[in-house]
């Protein structure tokens, strides 16, 4: 099957061998794959990752448990033991022994087929169209926040208009969140405005501060202006990830007795749930959709200022 | 009336002229007060501070309403305005118009006599002795720990066996934690086992995780350590102030959700019933009591590794 692979700074579209499918798995041709910050990073070398990148897709299961065969799916990203004590707390998202798609250990989705637990997949319902499905995974991570910190009927500041920005605001708002969205990017911040969201740029904010700030900048340097607008005693949610130590003044966060949440990855059913009844349309966000042969250049597209989402297409 | 005075790196006891009493203020004539982290870190440049550093005591009211005239008393370190939006949600403690005792535009308690708004004041209970009562600020800032993170029946790691690790390992067990506390000074963790507290060093640990992690090395480097520390979708309670910026990772904090706690200040009323219940004792931590005429030494003292408390006594 083609795929793209990674190497150490080089990203090629290469023939690999399918994969056996291990028992209780299955084989998921890809129909779309999205690529985030996250697989731009890998790019750039984090975790020394090297093999085939991609987390975000929907596709239908070609090989598998009888039930499963045919679906249309997304998956969960996560591949947990089940048996170890975080796994049996209910906590498989960070058993320790698991495998991350695209990400550790198991070849991702930015190919013309991927390999998963069957307990990690959930099908698509039939109205919902594919370019909104790929956008499962992101939202679920997005709505995440608002599992963890209460937004409802509270001031909640987006730093940051990028792909996950968009979807953290939709979200933030969707849970009751005063959502002010800030970004740079004019045409981001017009596509925020276009979902009912108020926007500023960092400026407009100089001296303000909120009780919920979300940091969504994709940058080392978002921190430090994120805790800059967290007002006292308020929580500060933490999304970016960036490889590499960064000088950080802690200081506030004990002075101000600040609450740093940080977010990883969400369930899917709300993301689905949301998705399927209209409730966000991701669709506007999508720059454009490109052949999986053209993944190296859809990465360079993507990682371009002003970049919204490119989906990688497997069929052609 | 005499009083240590930092000025930008030196140190020194000095004639200053009594202040005249604000209205709703009381004058204390400082029995006992307290050196801690703070403080030094102060004397180093922190803040930029210029003044009379101080803000832990027990002291008698000579000036004031007459209802607090005599009384031998403690006192709430954070002066708010009462007023704004901070103040009227109730929490005074971070009143951006705040001063606070001997760290921001208010002169501190080493020194024979100190300002305080009358409610910032608690009456000490008459058994209560002066070298327990001028425990009840930091030991207050110790049990706000248990007010922020539910410590009950949990694995609790304290990071810094020093002067408020030694409270901080108190007040967890006795809110219900199973504590680990964790330094590398040996007779600091014989304190603490003697008070009935398992103790490691960071060597012992390597590898290990705990759900709650509280970091009270007052090192920069602490947050690393307490970080490696925490499990997934743990709490790591923050407790050191140190100045300037800190190379960090944060990476660790998102991809295992965790949960940072800024953590300062906390009431006074949990602190004194302890220690009036004998619930915890800080007598044995008290290293020395020196006159106020020795305060710079005394600083240089508490300086030292392996120091715990050094007390002043402005009376002689």
């Amino acid at each position: 099957m083609r795929a793209l692979v990674l190497d150490g700074g080089s990203a090629r579209v290469a023939d690999l061998p399918s994969a056996p499918l291990p028992p209780g798995e299955a084989r998921v041709r890809v129909l779309l794959a999205g690529i985030c910050a996250t697989d731009l990073e890998l790019r750039r070398g984090y975790l020394g990752f090297r093999g085939v990148p991609g987390h975000e897709f929907v596709g239908e299961v070609i090989e598998g448990p009888a039930e499963w065969r045919g679906a249309r799916v997304v998956g969960e990203i996560n591949a947990a033991c089940g048996a170890c004590p975080t796994c049996r707390a209910g906590r498989r998202r960070h058993c320790p022994r698991r495998t991350v798609l695209g990400i550790v250990g198991r070849p991702g989705s930015h190919a013309e087929e991927v390999l998963l637990p069957a307990e990690n997949l959930h099908r698509v319902p039939s109205g919902l169209p594919d370019e909104a499905a790929v956008f499962v995974e992101p939202l679920a991570a997005a709505w995440h926040v608002c599992e963890q910190v209460n937004v409802a009927g509270r001031a909640v500041a987006v730093l940051g208009a990028g792909r996950l920005g968009q979807l953290l605001a939709r979200s933030a708002r969707l849970a009751g969140g005063d959502v002010l969205a800030i970004g740079r990017d004019r045409r981001k911040l017009d596509l925020l405005r276009a979902a009912g969201i108020a926007t500023a740029t960092p400026q407009d904010v100089q001296g303000r501060r909120f009780p919920v700030v979300v940091e969504a900048t994709g940058t080392p340097e978002g921190f430090a202006l994120a805790l800059s607008l967290t007002e006292p005693t308020g929580s500060l949610v933490l999304k970016t990830t960036t490889h590499g130590a960064t000088p950080v003044d802690l200081a506030p966060v004990v002075v101000d007795e600040v609450t740093v949440v940080g977010s990883r990855c969400g369930r899917f059913e709300p993301a689905l749930a949301l998705l399927a009844a209209g409730a966000v349309d991701p669709r506007p966000l999508v720059d454009a959709v490109l052949p999986l042969e053209e993944a190296a250049g859809a990465y360079e597209r993507s990682a371009r200022p002003g970049a919204l989402k490119v989906l990688l297409r497997p069929g052609g």
